[in-house]
């Protein structure tokens, strides 16, 4: 399997994804030992605004990986009002200096731009409101290890499923497959958009938009928790909605309870209340293993574009 | 040798102390010579606020020892406001993605917190006005390899003994010596705390609070120089005092002439005319030197918590 | 040939410009195999303002010749008003954790300061209104490389030549060759210094201030074109004659039609509007390939201060 880009997450089709988690399950030993299968590869990641988390895992991986990193966080620079350079020729000049790059942008369709200008391997590490497509494949890739299948399984997408860029691009994916029933559990204020319903219905997946968590909780195999997202609400000036919005579906023990025994509990991080700390020592608590897996599905994507 | 983490300098006693600074003067070659002792381990540096000095002088002890560093000065970005994660759900993170950390936070207690939380390796790199403990350490190593002994030493801290946590570290970790004397010169808004004194006191060590470094700078063995934080004066709406303190504790020709030929003069550095350049050519001036030493003593450290 | 350090650009003769040059292109075929020369060398780079991509290509340089790099683009944190360190004391501690230090600072003057107080190889990677010498050296490279030789060449310097850090340094180094003929094209509110002009006398170099691009471009081997400084004008709050200076001189397809089939057009790059998109695509356009000489200089810079 040799990629070119990774700019959205439909672009994948099922064989590959299979094959991208079976190169990720083995990147679970390299993690390990180390390796050298990228000695002398240097990954650039140009982040236009800083995201420490998404850049370490990458870098990370590079490293483990045996390659080398050069990085900024300052990348917004280059388009500063002063400056006014384009995505395109920062690109074109970079693309000099290493042999892939990562790149996080402000600006929706950011990504495509840079992917169609560059000649070497390049990964959109999340572009404005638009996609995120590494966090949607670790999020796949954990569906398939924790559960062993894809297909056939329910989730409730639960919190702010308006600005959660994460299920959104997940919905996308799982599109692909069969049998697949999603609930959508959200505030009234922060529903899922039509878009992606819409998206749904013409891929014949079923899905259900419920009020409460209680009744869809015993019901499902995964809950993909979200943060309300408090800068959304502080900009519409719109707080008395937040408070009502966050406080609504937490997961505690009491949701535990009443959980299938063998589901699981996801969330993309960082969490601000929305799942309790009591909750983490629940083997379904699957959130920090989702975390690590996004070492080695980052991993498994930096050997698909300079390897095959 | 096996070290678990490295959060505050009452931690270590004498005999780990003594294995720590053989193993620090080993590494005054391996940094010339370069090795592959950590060759595929992977730091991370989680800074909460900048601290570059402290950042690059860990991360070239990392690479010198044949590792790979990961590294932010944004952690803040974690506990922003909006996002709110707590120091506990970054650290369960990260840990996923290194094989030691090194952090700076802004708060007390949140290195006590980080250790506890994390099962790999972690150093404690300053937080807030708690501890610094790997500078404390630093200079410790100094002055048994400046002066060949730590027993029946006498020092004088100098300078703004009330806010520096470096002396404070220091004071701590000299207390497990024997026949130690302490002079404490500071201008009067700045003096000594008591919680340090009467944990001398408890210890035995004997400590003299004195006016004039005239006086004292003949008798000692070490003159351990602070810079008063301006910044400190700015909160408080006191910049007179700030004047009238910074000024008078000079280090000159005129304090040299007067010092024994076998002193030394340290300094944690950076100084803002506390030590006139002047002084830099004298040998007895070892600031540099203790800045160099740091490198040492943390390539020692890594080793301790990732080798034995 | 081994450097002690880079501080400006008149400091190179001509047998050691054409050394460098001579090593730049062999470093073409390392960039794309690796190397170890540089295996356990430690480059830090200390940024006291932020410039990307000049950092960038430096530490991909140092990557390639297999060393290693720590890096800050927060060094201003020393010199704040609240630390008040000197660069003479900050250069001081950095040079007992690196080989080789790259350093950009805000003020004119300091890359002189730090070179004198350092024992280990020291680059000037721009200070202030003063120098930027590895921009001048890879320009000089660039137009080698293209035209294949420097004496002779006719060369049109276009836009801020006033403020034009790069075009200021360029003039320079072309001072040292004979048969050397620059026209000065610029808006009357940013032409060229006095200064420049007296040395270029000096040095028997000809030169002719010209208004119109259209009668310069047919003549010259090089357009140096350069980006009118929009901040510069935003000081002097003078939009009105930074619009009249900006759409003064653009080059597009109208100024590639009347220009020599064998001359360059050449940028340092950022551009913001001054070279039109529809001109990328003629192979005189060297911009491109003049920022990916800047990798194959400086790992020749980083080869000829560490090694020789």
């Amino acid at each position: 399997m040799k990629l070119q880009n990774v700019v959205h997450s439909q672009q994948f089709d099922i064989k590959t994804l299979d094959e991208l988690f079976a190169m990720a399950r083995e990147m679970e030993i390299i993690a390990k030992n180390g390796s050298n299968l990228l000695t002398g590869k240097i990954m650039g990641t140009l982040f236009y605004e800083p995201s420490t988390r998404t850049r370490m895992s990458f870098e990370s991986a590079m490293l483990k990986l045996g390659g080398n990193v050069i990085s900024t966080e300052n990348a917004k620079e280059f388009s500063s009002a002063t400056k006014g350079e384009t995505v395109e020729d920062t690109i074109r000049v970079m693309e000099g200096y290493v042999d892939v790059i990562v790149m996080r942008h402000y600006r929706e369709g950011s990504a495509e731009r840079a992917a169609q200008t560059t000649t070497i391997p390049f990964i959109n590490a999340g572009d404005g409101t638009g996609q995120h497509p590494t966090q949607a494949l670790l999020d796949l890739y954990t569906i398939q290890k924790e559960l062993g299948k894809i297909n056939g399984i329910s989730i409730a997408m639960v919190g702010d499923l308006a600005h959660g860029r994460t299920v959104r691009s997940l919905a996308y994916l799982l599109a692909k497959y069969k049998g697949i029933k999603i609930y959508f559990v959200a505030p009234k204020s922060v529903k899922m958009n039509q878009d992606i319903k819409l998206y749904l219905k013409k891929h014949k997946i079923e899905f259900i938009e419920e009020d409460s968590l209680k009744v869809v909780a015993p019901k499902v195999d995964v809950i993909y928790q979200t943060r309300i997202q408090r800068e959304r609400f502080v900009e519409k000036e719109n707080l008395e909605e937040y408070e009502e919005a966050h406080g609504k579906y937490i997961i505690d023990n009491s949701i535990l309870d009443i959980m299938k025994s063998n589901s699981i509990i996801m969330h993309p991080l960082p969490r601000a209340g929305e799942i309790r700390k009591e909750v983490d020592s629940d083997p379904r608590a699957a959130y920090f293993r989702q975390a690590q897996n996004g070492l080695y599905l980052r991993m498994a994507l930096l050997k698909a574009l300079l390897v095959g």
